[in-house]
């Protein structure tokens, strides 16, 4: 590994500290020894639990597990595992590996995934290029039916429900070193990507590519943003379409930059090369007329089962909605009508339980949406991975941007009109009593109320995010290990150190594998997510606030590489998965985008003090804003249209070296054909006689009066001489006689 | 040729006499048996013209062109043509022919257009398929550079700038067959523009695919507009809601049809196939790096020399527009407010004048649009036609739909405004003598206008178009080939017949070449043009008159059939082209849908009746039109998302044949690798104890432990009792000792 180079740079920062303290985290300095000369590429773990059913279905259980194991040839050591569990170590042997990872790229060159035949036959058998190649056949090994030559091991599902988890273990010294490097690079660049791809496969590493193209991209709007602040007028027009641009140019953007990277990995159109999930239901097996073997559906049935999402969304979505709308008028009413005690509390009171209760309900609608994509019933893990995506992206939706549209475009525009009506609905509910103390203030909509809302959910929003996702899962593990520890310490019954003792030998590598075991799974959907939903309230309300990619850029340049980290103490090492892209996000980034050209004209229509206002100078009622929506949408569409034509024919590097590289191929094989054609159009004297003779014998004599050499060229120059003269004659009006027969 | 079964069916109707005639006129009866065992898939016929220029330069340029075919070894016989021209029929030897056909199949299956490889190798020589492969061959034998293996003949360019067209000879007997057999079904399936396709080439087939498919869509607004004629007001909100979304269904209909001819012809992305065109200047000639040899020409000029487009489009749009808004306001000035003497003649005569000034302003604007597409410098001769197809379109929606445009959306709601100020100009410019005779009539708009309007575009627009495009270049080539038989029978001197005597046997044969040779050549982008445009009516104005779509039926039906008689007889025979679709309009067709979702919408907004009016009841005001655009629009969006979804997934059966394929390909491929597999993971003992005398010596003791047979079994088994024990005595308050040792 080329990494240990980058452990010998002494330069120590504040980074330096902490991704030290991380490696620490990862490898205990006491077990150091033991771990160095440790392979992670052809291991495996399974994690059994046995806690939920008897003793003879655990052992039957167990035991079809191994059978499982021992008929693809894999080797499997037994360990105990915390809270009863059992801990299967797998192995695969050299020559089942590498011809596991041979056949697999074979199979992609059979998929055109990648152009080249790797070469080789049967049995052969290759090193894999990257750790995360070897883990990929692994997890084939592992999880594909028996037919593609798999164990068929499907965790928590039919008789493998009590398998937890199935996960290669982390390699903390590459980890480790990836970290330290990450902290120390300003900006990653494709090779960096490639080294995370190695290490975790290419979906994760698409999320880190993802985002550092938008952190780079968000350097523009961040100066823009500090531009517009400093020497703009509020809700600044020319920031607006700025922004606009902007948005659009870096989703074009990274669509491209997308295939370019799938390109790099060979993973382009990887998705044809998956199987069914285990999951999958299917009523009949068929063998179609291509001999394939089918799991049948009924696609009617598909398509009904599939329509179940739109009531689940549409009703989701306007519960929470109506939630939230009640929340902000209670939250509006009283801040703005009620002037009683404790108005400082009281005003308070309804947006923190909101801000208490949310994510629970958000969590409750996400587990519905999570059974509801099960039984949509998806042929492949990347369906269904995608749908749910789709549900998760719906309901982030509502709840991130809902409270800043409410304002935007219901509060400000008809507070005047409607917040009397809420105010005396309150009075009503109150009763006269509670009433009196309350003032009937003329109301008039909070001009910053807009502004304060966004900075809010974007500024504290990310912090508060931060430590969610990173620290409070960190904390947890803490307690809960050290509790284990304080346990072992004091040699309480019970604890797995009580009743089985490890090898001392072992002791450093199974108390990796334990905590590991414990740790959830990463979920690479949810990390993209955050990013997308944070470019949204970019693409959507930009001129509200112009200082809000400045605050991103900052946190999402730590957000990078925290996320790094947080894969690596924080979770279960990710089956290093193929994917050619961050799959469905790119539609939803496409359209946020072309919601943000509405959402933000409307905002600097409603808001905006300056150009747009004078257009409409007749009067500036209600009317205006629809033309105003229809300009700049079509303004968009247009703008994509064009932008997306400049980057195309712009065109990336790696398309350019795939073309390339066909064309070579294409240039070898037509170069060998040709090679042995020459000859015969060579031309011989002998070649001529013999089509001469061809033609003669060939019925129609037409061919065959100009066969012979030079004879067409003969009686062209002749027919060109006698035209030429006959039309002189003709013109000098003289009439000529028959120049020239059939001979 | 299985078509001459179908000369046999004796059912005589007019379509059957009328395609008999075609029939004598393709082969006149004194010639039939001469022609009778003609081959017409490996002649190509060069048409050299030397009436400009000097005899000796004359002479030169001929041997120039000799020499070039000489060099690919095509064989030439020369006979003189009319009119100052030789005539080169040049003729592939089996071998050369056989083998360019091979190589195209190689070429097509590195390219990646077809998935299987040809077999065969360097000296294979193939049979074509259909005619048209033949000559598609004999075509890229004649034009393609001598890098790959062509003459290099680019007919009017550089030195070949005399050679006046370069085109096969119409297979008369299988183009009459055909033309019978077309006149006799009464829809068209694939296997018939199979038919087509082996004669003509996909490029032309895929045309007749288009329309035969627009026919039969055409059925259902047909209907429709029959029942919304009769029992729904005019300008019915339904029919154009049914209308609109039969438009977006039939639009990707058609593009789903398209991909699945293309594979169904083996010319699926065959656009990546096409070489440069040799009027493509170019600065120097580089070697890449993949060793390609291109010819460079820097991007930002070619980038420069696209814009120059722009203002011309825009200019050429204006002033045809300025010029049919002002026919139009003295029309309607005329026609509305004079009330003087010959009103009913000077009414009709901006537009008459118009009508007969446009063919040729248009084909004006025409000529300077080739210009400038020659000045874009396309580099190949598809891009170069579709950037030509796209201005030609510009220029056609300017003239066609414009004067429906201004009625509907300036005319009607303004009329009532503008006319009077008209007519005071008009006063103004006549002055007062002949204001005298006007009446000032109060203006009202003429409500039918818009109607009589459409009626007249559509209805008598292809009668007009069909006699313009059929009728009259068969009556232009009658006349011309009667006054040539005078005088041929009347011997004048300067005809041709008067100074070369052909052989009796080449009579038949000449006659028909020269002939042919005279004809103009068949651009299939122009016949395309005027059925997308036809479309446009239909999406644009489809509330206006819903009787239109029975018209489109009709004729359609008729032009199907006359057009490929057109091609027969009209034009030379097309070379045989390939085209992967219909190329640009396909874009063109989207881009009418999605304007026609805001153009009916505000049709019937304006003019309509019915439910709009009702439900803005407070006021009619302008401002919901934009209101009713924006919904129109984002309907349509949403339901041609949704209309691309569904008709994914219903698929295409070529897509699933190829699918299929592709798959057996695969599974054979997969299946023999195995095959040599197998007795590798049969896992017999021998490989057993080797494999774990590899585990033993590997350093690492932890995956030798359990590594004998059933060990891990066996400690599995004893590990879950043992944790379970221990967990039960936890439960029941115990403690428990050590139970299990490391071992």
């Amino acid at each position: 590994m080329s990494a240990d180079g980058f452990l010998k740079v002494k330069r120590q920062g504040s980074w330096d500290i902490l991704s030290a303290a991380a490696q620490k985290e990862l490898v205990p300095a006491q077990f150091d020894s033991q771990l160095q000369y440790l392979t992670y590429n052809d291991k495996y773990v399974i994690d059994y639990k046995f806690s939920d059913v008897d003793c003879d279905t655990a052992i039957e259980e167990f035991t079809t597990l191994l059978e499982h194991l021992d008929a693809v040839g894999l080797h499997a050591e037994v360990r105990a595992g915390y809270d009863q569990c059992l801990l299967i170590f797998v192995k695969a042997p050299r020559e089942i590996l590498g011809n596991a990872v041979y056949k697999s790229r074979v199979r992609d060159w059979l998929y055109g995934t990648v152009a080249e035949h790797p070469g080789g036959g049967g049995q052969t058998i290759v090193d894999a290029k990257y750790e995360a190649e070897d883990l990929l056949s692994m997890y084939h090994l592992l999880t594909w039916p028996k037919e593609l030559g798999g164990a068929g091991i499907a965790p928590g599902y039919g008789r493998f429900k009590n398998v937890q988890s199935m996960f290669p273990l982390h390699n903390p010294r590459t980890s480790g070193s990836l970290l330290r490097y990450l902290g120390k690079r300003v900006i990653l660049g494709d090779a960096d990507f490639d080294r995370i791809r190695d290490l975790f496969g290419p979906k994760t590493a698409f999320y880190f590519a993802f985002t550092q193209t938008y952190i780079l991209f968000l350097f523009f709007p961040a100066i823009t943003g500090l531009l517009a602040w400093a020497f703009q007028p509020q809700y600044s027009l020319l920031y607006t379409i700025l922004t606009g641009l902007w948005c659009t140019v870096f989703v074009e953007y990274w669509k491209l930059k997308e295939i370019d990277l799938s390109i790099r990995w060979g993973v382009k159109g990887i998705g044809s090369l998956k199987t069914d999930r285990p999951q999958f239901i299917y009523e009949k097996v068929i063998v179609d007329d291509a001999g394939r073997t089918k799991h049948y559906y009924p696609r009617w049935k598909q398509i009904a089962r599939r329509l179940v999402q739109i009531p689940f969304v549409l009703a989701a979505a306007l519960s929470l909605g109506a939630l939230i709308v009640v929340v902000v008028a209670i939250e509006v009413l009283i801040s703005e009508a009620y002037d009683g005690p404790h108005k400082r509390y009281l005003e308070y009171i309804p947006t923190a339980l909101l801000a208490i209760a949310l994510p629970y309900i958000s969590q409750f609608l996400e587990n519905i949406a999570a059974t509801v994509t099960e039984f949509e019933n998806h042929r492949t893990a990347d369906a269904h991975e995608w749908s749910l995506a789709r549900k998760v992206f719906v309901l982030n939706f509502t709840m991130q941007y809902l409270p800043i549209f409410l304002t935007a475009f219901v509060y400000h525009p008809f507070g005047d009109s409607f917040v009397p009506h809420l105010e005396r609905v309150l009075h009503y509910v109150l009763g006269d009593a509670a009433a009196k103390s309350m003032d009937v203030v003329p109301f008039h909509a909070d001009l910053d109320r807009l502004q304060r809302e966004v900075i809010a959910l974007t500024v504290t929003g990310q912090i508060w995010h931060f430590g969610e996702e990173f620290l409070l899962p960190l904390v947890k593990e803490k307690l809960r290990s050290w509790y284990r520890d304080y346990r072992t310490s004091h040699a309480e019954a019970g604890t797995l150190e009580g009743i089985v003792q490890d090898h001392p030998e072992e002791r450093a590598f199974l108390s990796a594998a334990r905590s590991q075991a414990n740790l959830p799974p990463y979920d690479v959907q949810v990390d993209i997510s955050q990013m997308v939903i944070q470019f949204g309230y970019l693409a959507l309300f930009s001129p509200v606030w112009p200082l809000v990619p400045i605050g991103f850029l900052i946190n999402n340049w730590i957000e990078l590489r925290s996320d790094f980290l947080k894969i690596c103490i924080e979770h279960q090492r990710p089956a290093p998965v193929r994917a050619d892209g961050i799959g469905p996000w790119v539609q939803n980034l496409a359209f946020l985008t072309w919601l943000g050209s509405v959402s933000t004209a409307a905002i600097v229509h409603l808001f905006g003090r300056s150009v747009l206002k004078e257009v409409y100078s007749k009067g500036s009622g209600w009317w205006t804003l629809p033309v105003t929506i229809v300009v700049s949408e079509h303004a968009f569409l247009a703008t994509r249209a064009i932008v997306q034509y400049v980057l195309r024919r712009i065109g990336s590097e790696q398309i350019r070296k795939e073309s390339d590289a066909s064309y070579t191929r294409r240039k070898k094989y037509l170069d060998e054909l040709e090679a042995n054609k020459s000859e015969m159009l060579g031309l011989g004297v002998e070649q001529r006689e013999r089509r001469k003779s061809v033609l003669m014998t060939a019925g129609n004599k037409f061919w065959t009066r100009q066969v012979e050499d030079g004879k067409s060229l003969e009686v062209g120059v002749q027919l060109i001489q006698v035209l030429r003269k006959a039309e002189r004659d003709s013109e000098g009006g003289k009439g000529s006689g028959k120049d020239m027969k059939h001979e």
